[in-house]
């Protein structure tokens, strides 16, 4: 493993502009700690954009898409030309991403690393293919080092636009079918945990491909052994190109500091990684909501977050960080633009 | 008892739209129910609203302002004259409410039912003072029945302004020092339920302040015990004006067939007395967030319903439910723009 650059410690939050906001905060209209979670949020975001005022107006979100060779396994509900068939949905506007961004006013991009099926040109869509897809990692490993090297590096490519770009928060999302399968392998590996623990339906599995999907990560996870210590590794051997790039992106997002809103299963899959890579990624990583996917609490556990939202989603693309977008806005307009005490005149309690 | 009005019974929702809703969220391009919550929401107001094409775009807030003579008795943190205060604070859009409102496109509107310090006038505010606040309800009733009748009058009154202006969802708010004590013995009247499983720290009170709460709610509901059966009596006993305004705008909405968003801990109250005053008026109202306030867990267990979002809010004001417009417009958004399988040419799960 050359990718010495994931290894670089994450940036560190400004603790003097969180305490400056968390005062504020006892300071405006309200009792104390009324406000829950979009106080915590506020002043979490005051530390990491390192400023009184919090903002999360300019959304990034990059979509990674890949294809799986672990799909010939029948792992997904949706056969494999589904990946580039999406791609060019969200391209066009119809997908659930594309409404979210639109809706949002976030900038939405396309990145392909490499679908079975050719993606029609758009001007959204990226193409920094590295393959038609993963090897079957049922048979050896998903990538080889330069692939997942590249993949790494497609990931902090797309920090370094929204950056230059002026994002106030990133959002990555990812599409592939057989997904799932990948992403529940890498937690497996991280968490030390057994397939039937983390595995769930996906898009729409029923029981019996559940078990077969679990059979299929447990054969995985024994082929690989001797390498899924090394979390860079584990990506390689049973992970994909767009989880490994959503790991490149996290771990750039935490070393250049700009705040991420983390999406599902699959993303957290990566944030996972990432916050073995990189230490103090964590910080960096704002967790939007809990999957459907039933691993998927395991692995928030692990990052040790509740989430801002719970509503049953099990979409991906990142879609269900899109969906939490407003209560970052929200929390800041409260935090930017309400009263104090002293200001409205209104006797504070006791 | 002489309000026949509430016991109307409230509209029905459209099954066919609802219905032709779900069809459609089942061909739009992403796995059956992986928007989760959203697509409940979506087909839900699909129904309620009677059309195909859902919409939370213009929302209406009425925040109810009252004072209450159980205020005496110390059961809250914050002084008396903090309502009228914190009235004038949101009209002059320094209160959470007021930047929610700001930063959704909202329409805001104040009445003030009775607070014990004036309000100086300001265009957001109407005035339909009732009397300058409750009585004392552990010495008697907290209002007479035809001040119940007008502060039910006045919440109906609301609900046919936000219809005339064409409103696709309407929001209660209040705000009332010593209210959660009021909305506690409301929901225990309700619920039959003993103040200390109810009880919380409001705006916050320390332990000894919670234990206080709970002997002066005790003591209100032993003194009116003969006539908490019936649930407007229960609110004239031991409600507040704007706790009857929300109730009185809850039937009304439901009876007119105008989806409502319910806030917090004394919305519910709210809420539970016009489920039991009209037949039918739990379809129309939608459950925003769970509020940190301890008894809220067991009034919206008696709604049925789970919440969109889970914060720890505790701010009333219609802050909580303010919060979860954007869940409902993304809602609608999906549901109206995203495209379907056949549209997108992407090809559909097994």
């Amino acid at each position: 493993m050359t990718e010495d650059w994931l290894r670089a410690p994450a940036a560190l939050p400004d603790a003097d502009s969180a305490e400056l906001a968390a005062a504020h905060q006892g300071r405006l209209t309200k009792p104390a700690g009324a406000l829950g979670g979009l106080e915590t949020l506020a002043v979490r975001l005051a530390g990491l954009q390192r400023r009184s005022q919090p903002a999360a107006d300019r959304v990034w979100i990059t979509v990674f898409a890949a294809d799986h060779g672990v799909a010939a396994a029948g792992v997904s509900a949706f056969p494999q030309a589904v990946t580039a068939q999406m791609v060019a949905n969200m391209a066009a506007g119809g997908a659930a991403i594309s409404v979210l961004a639109q809706a949002l006013g976030a900038e939405l991009e396309l990145v392909n690393l490499g679908t079975v099926a050719e993606v029609p040109a758009h001007p959204r869509v990226r193409d920094a293919l590295i393959a038609p897809g993963t090897a079957d990692f049922t048979q050896g490993p998903a990538m080889a080092d330069a692939e997942l090297a590249e993949a790494l590096a497609a990931g902090a490519d797309a920090v370094a636009r929204a950056q230059a770009q002026g994002a106030d928060l990133f959002i990555g999302g990812e599409m592939g079918i057989g997904n799932t399968t990948a992403a529940t392998a890498v937690a497996c590996a991280l968490l030390d945990a057994r397939p039937a623990e983390l595995v769930g339906p996906g898009t729409g599995l029923d029981a019996a491909g559940v078990e077969r999907k679990a059979a299929v990560i447990e054969q995985a996870l024994a082929l690989h052994a001797g390498r899924l210590a090394d979390p860079a590794a584990a990506l390689a051997c049973v992970g994909g190109f767009e989880i490994a790039a959503l790991t490149g992106a996290y771990v750039a997002c935490a070393q250049r500091g700009l705040p991420v809103l983390v999406d599902g299963f699959i993303s957290t899959a990566a944030a996972l990684v990432a916050a073995r890579l990189c230490a103090g990624a964590e910080a960096w990583l704002l967790l939007s909501h809990r999957s459907a996917e039933p691993g998927h609490a395991a692995m928030l556990a692990a990052l040790g977050g509740p989430t801002l939202l719970d509503l049953g989603m099990r979409l991906g693309e990142g879609s269900g960080a899109a969906t939490a977008v407003p209560l970052l806005r929200l929390a800041c307009a409260l935090h930017n633009e309400m009263a104090t005490f002293a200001q409205a005149g209104v006797a504070a309690g006791r």
